[in-house]
């Protein structure tokens, strides 16, 4: 029945009645599916071929759809980009707000962020890459947009840092130049990490996050007291 | 004198006799002096338009010479862009070979590698973001020696870190990943410096190398002597 309800949904039939709730849920659930698969596709394309040489008809043969498929549910190629460039920071940002939102110190709340963050920008990989090369071809109000999303997720960082200073939990020279080689050291990953390579994503991420929390001398309150 | 012999050596006059090494040396200076300009003429437009959007007649026009004479010294719009991409990374490389054939402990190499490095990466900020940018549009031949040239690279800082912490004057978790973790922090100043910005080159390189002595817990011998 689900299947069934669902199948409906794609086809792209609306329901008379105002939907239920938990119909309602199902729509946008599919609505979702669609619009991820559609990004993902858009992703590889862009990645490969370069924005300017992708054209929103490969995008759809790619998934057995139509553009204006394409069309009403992202937008166009120019819209694709944008929302494919803005990924790997709104993953950061959910990083670094999941850890602030944590009860703890700071230096747990950096030991929660770092892995975290390695993980999401592993996994960004190719969006990273593209946000990078097309820089020039983004929209000036996405451009803008992403902007102050990286201004927003560098000043949070920093603040981590600084109230990890003030706790003697963080020994860092300047907390904003920290944060910069932090960000830097990270998202340089996505130049050398290999999907296909030795390392697993979960090992990088441990193995940076050991060298991060060296970077800025973290000892929590829970190691500071071991070692005392 | 000189001058006229300049001035006849850039109409391109060839000398009947074999040169004297003296005008040789000027003859090679003023040729380096035509590759710099051509450089930078074209580091600047590919940095500004794109390396597709660029032609060979706009990087004559800002120099007020013709293409042949482009043609002449550094050869195709492709040879100009593999020429541009290696900057960085050849830069990086006199760096950390001048502070390995230094006479000193491997703490005191790395000291003396890292500001001499983020130096170098700062100033060649746009030939590094054209990089990252074009890697799509580099020849096969000149991709694969690049490749090669950023292996060595990194090979010999690993190598550095490596001989710092069996001296004890470096502790990092794992060699590897803190080299691609240096070399990460810096290369990413290319995303965030500006010239016009409230910190010079210099100031930046001297925050920078205390974020990065921290990432690795560099105690040089004498530090360690002072501490003692």
């Amino acid at each position: 029945m689900l299947v069934s309800r669902i199948s409906r949904l794609l086809k792209g039939r609306l329901a008379v009645n105002p939907p239920k709730p938990e119909r309602k849920k199902i729509r946008e659930a599919v609505a979702d599916l669609k619009r991820r698969r559609i990004l993902e596709a858009a992703t590889d394309l862009f990645y490969d071929l370069g924005f300017t040489n992708t054209t929103l008809d490969q995008v759809a043969e790619q998934l057995g759809v139509t553009k204006p498929f394409i069309y009403s549910h992202v937008g166009s190629k120019s819209a694709l980009l944008g929302e494919i460039s803005s990924q790997g920071v709104q993953r950061a940002l959910e990083a670094i707000d999941q850890a602030i939102a944590m009860d703890g110190s700071p230096g747990e709340m950096l030991a929660r962020f770092v892995p975290d963050y390695v993980t999401a920008i592993l996994r960004s990989q190719k969006s990273i890459a593209i946000n990078i090369r097309e820089e020039k071809n983004l929209d000036p109000v996405d451009a803008a947009r992403l902007a102050a999303l990286r201004q927003q997720f560098m000043g949070k960082i920093e603040t981590l840092l600084s109230r990890g200073v003030e706790s003697g939990e963080i020994r860092v020279p300047d907390t904003r130049v920290a944060a910069f080689a932090l960000v830097g050291a990270v998202s340089w990953t996505t130049f050398w990490f290999h999907p296909a390579g030795p390392l697993s994503i979960d090992e990088i991420s441990a193995r940076m996050t050991a060298t991060i929390l060296n970077l800025t001398h973290t000892r929590t309150v829970s190691k500071a007291v071991e070692d005392a």
